[in-house]
């Protein structure tokens, strides 16, 4: 039997190379520290307490995460400087002041709001910064919006509990560019409207920080002027979705999800995979000729992930179902009952339903539920 | 306070409506009784023992799941007649053995391989159905494919330990119907090939039945000739996907997602939700004028959920963000830190996600993990 057929696997499973994880992790690492720059990864992505330990062996100390729950859980884990670059959620007022309390903690703010809510009700000092919209347009104060990022800078510098840490932003425009030039001009264009920000106010409110980072940039450009730190997330796993980016090639994506076979329609080319929705969630990519896809299919040559040529394709899921549509040579060669191996389009979504990674060499890894 | 902001709900929660749910499976339950057609309904849309309870109060017996950890789940619960309406994982073959010697368990078959290595390694016996496909172009086997059907329906009877039910279809292409006659279209259409393949093998196999039934159809059909069991899944809850179709109301929807609100951009009547992929996994509609929405908001109005008008649509989702456009009325009625209430596209996708309910009343119900 083949022994990429793992035995031990009887559902849908991710499968995680731990070699070209801490890969992708030593080659962020090494770049941030040679830039000089702090790397504040984004556990969204991993959601493990066992990753995290891999990141603390290459020198991470401080990390990001999207909710207060996942910063309760990785607190837990020893960790004692975590942001949560997500808008704060004023309603989990008790949980803010439980990590206040317990760690280094930083929250994003962007309103009066929420800064004058914090500020009668924290009993402890928290970092804020400052939420800028650098081109993603889904939140964050525009750069130009003087009359609104004067008001937040002023009332973050009265308030007591609340201390300014500087301008935070996420360049997540990055996800719709595709290759190295139109990257760079994203990276340019977000960075410049930072550069704008500190040099109109670091006369009035020195020591504002700048934090940016998403996985696109982080991966292909060699210099973050004026950023002070960098959180990507999902540059551990990689995926389909960065490689159509550019971000990755498909050598360095560690993650795969081992889908048994359940049926094969001979007349369609297609497979059925035990591998829906609830696995892979429902995130697609489009094709050079605009055809929607779900993932690809790959195989294990030579310890590496190769996709199967010409491109056998996911092309629908539903909840626990998904249909691989292939040519015949590869629908000759995989049978009922095999499993085959998904490179997933979105890692972190595929992550976050699993629930757990088991290890090329058999290690069940957990995750936050 | 609006007693509907529930200072309880710190987080994207699922809110449901006990009263309309039960009332929605009243109301199949009786349709069921009255054409004396077996209810058995999926499972895999609530999957939760204690919704599983107030079936049984309306005489449900048997019941439908996708996988057979969901099987094992609900056997757990006393549940001792169950069908996995998914093609036969054969990897999990212990499973099916402990199943099959605690429940009447039933399987979809669609492969001679399958079959083979079911008959050579089951020590129990288990019922077989052979998966049609009535439309639905996803798995099972052309009714018209006489060559197949023919070795199938020999093998299995045959077997010592596969016991043949009958043909099990789903007409699943009436997700993309809309109105009633594209559905009753869809309707006649599906039964119909079971019908002929009923005629063409019952003087040789008699005693074979036929299961059919989506929610699109079980909802807005009066009759399902033919047919010996319904198996829908979604009408308990229904969703923004079965009310496009015209399967149900805005009122006989029973599940809404309760979330935060964290940030507003007034610029662009935007609202920043707490509530994202992850809560409402990626399923999307499209309006009239082919815009992409993941969700429309509704406020409780006299114990009903109405949409709030004019629409306010989430326009997109990422991991833990949903952005919500509106007008600036309902943009300056709510608050940062209200909750907002949107009604889901897919209620499966998302109560898959959430992992528990909390119902209007304030009791949490929860779902196998």
């Amino acid at each position: 039997m083949d022994p990429f057929q793992f035995s031990d696997i009887l559902v849908p499973t991710l499968l995680l190379d731990e070699e070209r994880c801490r890969k992708n992790i030593r080659r962020m690492a090494d770049k941030a520290q040679l830039l000089g720059i702090t790397l504040r990864p984004h556990f969204k992505t991993p959601q493990s307490a066992a990753i995290g330990e891999w990141f603390r062996e290459y020198g991470v100390e401080k990390i990001t995460v999207s909710s207060l729950t996942m910063a309760a859980y990785f607190a837990d884990q020893g960790w004692n400087d975590i942001t949560v670059a997500f808008p704060i959620n004023i309603r989990e007022l008790a949980s803010i002041q439980d990590l206040a309390a317990r760690i280094q903690l930083g929250i994003v703010v962007e309103s009066l709001e929420s800064i004058q809510y914090l500020e009668a009700h924290l009993a402890q000092p928290v970092s804020a910064w400052i939420k800028i919209n650098i081109g993603n347009n889904r939140t964050g104060i525009q750069p130009m919006d003087e009359v609104q990022l004067e008001a937040l800078l002023l009332a973050l510098h009265k308030t007591s509990q609340l201390r300014p840490a500087g301008f935070l932003g996420h360049a997540g425009q990055s996800y719709a560019a595709r290759g190295q030039e139109a990257i760079a001009q994203v990276h340019r264009e977000s960075l410049y409207k930072m550069y704008q920000l500190v040099q109109r106010y670091q006369g009035r409110f020195p020591n504002l920080k700048v934090s940016v980072g998403d996985t696109p940039t982080c991966s292909m450009m060699d210099s973050f002027p004026g950023a002070h730190e960098l959180r990507p997330g999902n540059f551990l796993f990689y995926d389909l979705m960065q490689w159509q980016i550019g971000a990755c090639q498909i050598d360095d994506i560690a993650l795969v999800m081992a889908c048994p076979v359940v049926a094969k329609n001979k007349t369609n080319c297609e497979i059925t995979l035990y591998g829906g929705a609830i696995h892979f969630s429902k995130d697609q990519l489009f094709s050079p000729d605009g055809k929607a896809f779900y993932g690809l299919a790959a195989r294990r040559i030579e310890d590496q992930w190769k996709l199967v040529e010409p491109f056998a394709y996911v092309k629908s899921l539903s909840q626990e179902h998904g249909i691989l549509k292939t040519d015949t040579s590869y629908w000759e060669e995989i049978k009922i009952g095999d499993l085959a191996f998904i490179v997933p389009i979105h890692a972190c979504l595929a992550a976050n339903l699993m629930k757990s990674y088991r290890t090329l060499g058999g290690a069940h890894l957990s995750m936050m539920r």
